[in-house]
Protein backbone atom coordinates (compact mmCIF):
# COMPACT_ATOMS: atom_id res chain seq x y z
CA UNK A 1 0.00 0.00 0.00
CA UNK A 2 1.41 3.57 -1.03
CA UNK A 3 2.92 5.31 2.16
CA UNK A 4 3.02 2.21 4.22
CA UNK A 5 6.43 1.92 6.22
CA UNK A 6 6.57 -1.66 6.24
CA UNK A 7 5.19 -2.48 2.75
CA UNK A 8 8.34 -0.58 1.49
CA UNK A 9 10.16 -2.20 3.99
CA UNK A 10 9.12 -5.58 2.35
CA UNK A 11 9.73 -4.13 -0.95
CA UNK A 12 13.28 -2.74 -0.24
CA UNK A 13 12.37 0.62 -0.78
CA UNK A 14 13.32 1.63 2.65
CA UNK A 15 16.45 -0.45 4.47
CA UNK A 16 16.14 -3.17 6.98
CA UNK A 17 17.98 -5.79 8.24
CA UNK A 18 16.84 -8.87 6.75
CA UNK A 19 16.57 -11.95 9.11
CA UNK A 20 13.64 -13.89 6.84
CA UNK A 21 12.28 -13.83 3.68
CA UNK A 22 10.56 -16.07 1.37
CA UNK A 23 7.72 -14.95 -1.35
CA UNK A 24 5.21 -13.92 0.77
CA UNK A 25 6.53 -13.23 4.62
CA UNK A 26 9.57 -10.95 4.78
CA UNK A 27 11.28 -10.54 8.13
CA UNK A 28 13.59 -7.91 9.62
CA UNK A 29 15.32 -7.04 13.01
CA UNK A 30 13.09 -3.95 14.74
CA UNK A 31 15.43 -1.19 15.38
CA UNK A 32 14.14 -0.71 18.79
CA UNK A 33 14.56 -4.10 19.77
CA UNK A 34 13.49 -5.16 23.69
CA UNK A 35 15.37 -8.36 23.82
CA UNK A 36 18.45 -9.91 22.21
CA UNK A 37 16.47 -11.34 19.71
CA UNK A 38 13.89 -8.97 18.25
CA UNK A 39 12.66 -9.49 14.91
CA UNK A 40 9.36 -8.59 12.92
CA UNK A 41 7.69 -11.17 10.43
CA UNK A 42 5.11 -9.42 7.92
CA UNK A 43 3.19 -10.69 5.33
CA UNK A 44 4.25 -9.02 2.13
CA UNK A 45 0.83 -8.33 1.03
CA UNK A 46 -0.65 -5.27 3.02
CA UNK A 47 -3.09 -6.53 5.69
CA UNK A 48 -3.74 -3.07 8.12
CA UNK A 49 -4.01 -5.43 11.44
CA UNK A 50 -5.49 -8.60 12.66
CA UNK A 51 -9.16 -7.36 12.58
CA UNK A 52 -8.27 -6.74 9.15
CA UNK A 53 -7.53 -10.51 7.97
CA UNK A 54 -9.96 -12.38 6.20
CA UNK A 55 -10.45 -16.09 6.41
CA UNK A 56 -8.66 -16.31 3.19
CA UNK A 57 -5.85 -14.81 4.68
CA UNK A 58 -5.40 -17.73 7.13
CA UNK A 59 -2.65 -19.62 5.21
CA UNK A 60 -0.81 -16.84 5.02
CA UNK A 61 -1.29 -15.97 9.09
CA UNK A 62 0.02 -19.52 10.00
CA UNK A 63 3.49 -19.25 7.41
CA UNK A 64 3.68 -15.83 9.77
CA UNK A 65 3.79 -18.13 12.46
CA UNK A 66 6.20 -20.71 11.22
CA UNK A 67 8.66 -18.26 9.95
CA UNK A 68 8.95 -16.96 13.02
CA UNK A 69 9.71 -20.16 14.57
CA UNK A 70 12.62 -20.65 11.56
CA UNK A 71 14.36 -17.38 12.75
CA UNK A 72 14.06 -18.90 16.21
CA UNK A 73 15.49 -21.79 14.98
CA UNK A 74 18.38 -19.52 12.49
CA UNK A 75 19.09 -17.46 15.18
CA UNK A 76 19.31 -20.19 18.03
CA UNK A 77 16.61 -19.06 20.32
CA UNK A 78 14.34 -22.07 19.37
CA UNK A 79 15.60 -24.28 22.27
CA UNK A 80 15.87 -21.34 24.42
CA UNK A 81 12.52 -20.54 24.25
CA UNK A 82 10.87 -17.20 22.61
CA UNK A 83 8.09 -15.14 23.03
CA UNK A 84 5.03 -14.43 19.83
CA UNK A 85 3.54 -11.39 20.02
CA UNK A 86 0.73 -9.63 17.95
CA UNK A 87 -0.72 -5.99 18.54
CA UNK A 88 -3.66 -4.74 17.83
CA UNK A 89 -5.28 -1.19 17.45
CA UNK A 90 -4.49 1.05 20.29
CA UNK A 91 -5.30 -1.53 23.69
CA UNK A 92 -2.58 -3.47 21.90
CA UNK A 93 -0.04 -0.76 21.85
CA UNK A 94 -0.03 -1.28 17.37
CA UNK A 95 2.31 1.78 16.53
CA UNK A 96 2.06 0.69 12.51
CA UNK A 97 -0.83 -0.29 10.47
CA UNK A 98 0.56 -3.36 8.80
CA UNK A 99 0.47 -6.44 10.53
CA UNK A 100 3.36 -8.41 12.19
CA UNK A 101 4.47 -10.15 14.54
CA UNK A 102 7.10 -10.08 16.82
CA UNK A 103 9.96 -12.25 17.84
CA UNK A 104 11.75 -11.72 20.74
CA UNK A 105 13.70 -14.50 22.37
CA UNK A 106 17.48 -14.18 24.49
CA UNK A 107 16.20 -13.50 27.17
CA UNK A 108 13.61 -14.53 30.00
CA UNK A 109 10.54 -12.97 29.55
CA UNK A 110 8.19 -11.83 32.32
CA UNK A 111 4.36 -12.07 32.98
CA UNK A 112 1.87 -10.62 32.13
CA UNK A 113 3.20 -9.71 28.54
CA UNK A 114 2.20 -6.07 29.39
CA UNK B 1 -2.95 -36.63 24.40
CA UNK B 2 -2.95 -38.76 26.97
CA UNK B 3 -2.16 -36.45 30.66
CA UNK B 4 -1.98 -33.00 28.46
CA UNK B 5 -4.14 -30.93 30.32
CA UNK B 6 -5.56 -28.55 27.47
CA UNK B 7 -6.31 -31.83 25.16
CA UNK B 8 -8.74 -32.52 28.28
CA UNK B 9 -9.81 -29.52 28.57
CA UNK B 10 -10.15 -29.27 24.67
CA UNK B 11 -12.29 -32.52 25.00
CA UNK B 12 -14.49 -31.11 27.72
CA UNK B 13 -12.95 -34.02 30.36
CA UNK B 14 -11.85 -31.44 32.47
CA UNK B 15 -14.24 -27.89 32.88
CA UNK B 16 -13.67 -24.75 31.64
CA UNK B 17 -15.46 -21.32 30.79
CA UNK B 18 -16.14 -21.52 26.60
CA UNK B 19 -15.37 -18.43 24.74
CA UNK B 20 -14.90 -20.21 21.31
CA UNK B 21 -15.24 -23.69 19.68
CA UNK B 22 -15.50 -25.12 16.33
CA UNK B 23 -13.71 -28.32 14.94
CA UNK B 24 -10.33 -27.32 15.10
CA UNK B 25 -10.03 -25.21 17.69
CA UNK B 26 -10.99 -24.24 21.28
CA UNK B 27 -11.01 -21.36 23.26
CA UNK B 28 -11.77 -20.76 26.96
CA UNK B 29 -10.86 -17.94 29.64
CA UNK B 30 -7.71 -18.27 31.62
CA UNK B 31 -8.03 -19.28 35.34
CA UNK B 32 -5.70 -16.55 36.11
CA UNK B 33 -6.71 -13.36 33.78
CA UNK B 34 -4.11 -10.90 33.31
CA UNK B 35 -6.42 -8.75 31.17
CA UNK B 36 -10.46 -8.06 31.86
CA UNK B 37 -10.26 -10.08 28.62
CA UNK B 38 -8.07 -12.59 28.91
CA UNK B 39 -8.51 -15.93 26.59
CA UNK B 40 -6.52 -18.57 25.21
CA UNK B 41 -7.17 -20.33 21.81
CA UNK B 42 -6.19 -23.67 21.32
CA UNK B 43 -6.11 -26.87 18.53
CA UNK B 44 -8.13 -29.53 19.49
CA UNK B 45 -4.66 -31.35 18.01
CA UNK B 46 -2.27 -31.62 19.99
CA UNK B 47 1.26 -29.52 19.37
CA UNK B 48 3.29 -29.50 22.48
CA UNK B 49 4.36 -26.12 20.85
CA UNK B 50 5.18 -23.33 18.20
CA UNK B 51 8.99 -25.42 17.88
CA UNK B 52 6.65 -28.39 17.26
CA UNK B 53 4.31 -27.28 14.50
CA UNK B 54 4.83 -28.23 11.23
CA UNK B 55 4.37 -27.00 7.50
CA UNK B 56 1.54 -29.31 7.93
CA UNK B 57 0.10 -27.22 10.61
CA UNK B 58 0.00 -23.77 8.67
CA UNK B 59 -3.87 -23.23 8.52
CA UNK B 60 -4.13 -24.84 11.88
CA UNK B 61 -2.12 -21.81 13.17
CA UNK B 62 -3.80 -19.35 10.82
CA UNK B 63 -7.23 -20.79 12.60
CA UNK B 64 -5.87 -19.96 15.92
CA UNK B 65 -4.90 -16.41 15.35
CA UNK B 66 -8.11 -15.83 13.30
CA UNK B 67 -10.45 -17.48 16.08
CA UNK B 68 -8.96 -15.03 18.16
CA UNK B 69 -10.07 -11.93 16.36
CA UNK B 70 -13.71 -13.37 16.31
CA UNK B 71 -13.61 -13.97 20.58
CA UNK B 72 -11.86 -10.01 20.10
CA UNK B 73 -15.60 -8.97 18.26
CA UNK B 74 -17.40 -11.09 20.36
CA UNK B 75 -16.52 -9.82 23.64
CA UNK B 76 -16.52 -6.18 22.60
CA UNK B 77 -12.50 -5.52 22.25
CA UNK B 78 -11.53 -5.65 18.67
CA UNK B 79 -12.64 -1.95 17.92
CA UNK B 80 -10.18 -0.73 21.48
CA UNK B 81 -7.16 -3.16 20.66
CA UNK B 82 -5.95 -6.40 21.34
CA UNK B 83 -2.38 -8.40 22.36
CA UNK B 84 -2.09 -11.82 20.79
CA UNK B 85 0.96 -14.02 22.47
CA UNK B 86 2.46 -17.64 22.24
CA UNK B 87 4.82 -18.32 24.33
CA UNK B 88 7.32 -21.05 23.59
CA UNK B 89 9.97 -22.78 26.03
CA UNK B 90 11.57 -21.63 28.94
CA UNK B 91 12.17 -18.28 27.79
CA UNK B 92 9.52 -17.34 26.00
CA UNK B 93 7.24 -18.55 29.51
CA UNK B 94 5.62 -21.34 28.52
CA UNK B 95 3.70 -23.34 31.24
CA UNK B 96 1.53 -25.55 29.68
CA UNK B 97 2.97 -27.88 27.04
CA UNK B 98 0.22 -27.72 24.33
CA UNK B 99 0.48 -25.21 21.89
CA UNK B 100 -2.02 -22.25 23.10
CA UNK B 101 -2.66 -18.38 21.86
CA UNK B 102 -3.14 -15.69 24.48
CA UNK B 103 -5.86 -12.98 23.45
CA UNK B 104 -5.67 -10.27 26.02
CA UNK B 105 -7.47 -6.89 25.61
CA UNK B 106 -9.85 -4.75 28.08
CA UNK B 107 -6.95 -2.81 28.63
CA UNK B 108 -3.82 -0.93 27.28
CA UNK B 109 -1.34 -4.03 26.99
CA UNK B 110 2.26 -1.95 27.60
CA UNK B 111 5.59 -2.59 26.06
CA UNK B 112 8.12 -4.30 26.21
CA UNK B 113 5.51 -7.90 26.04
CA UNK B 114 7.75 -9.06 29.01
Amino acid sequence: MSGCLFCKIAAGEIPSEEAYADEEVYGFHDISPQAPVHVLLIPRKHIASMNDASEADGALLGKLLLAARKVAAKLGIAEGGYRLVNNCGEDGGQTVHHLHVHLLGGRGLAWPPG
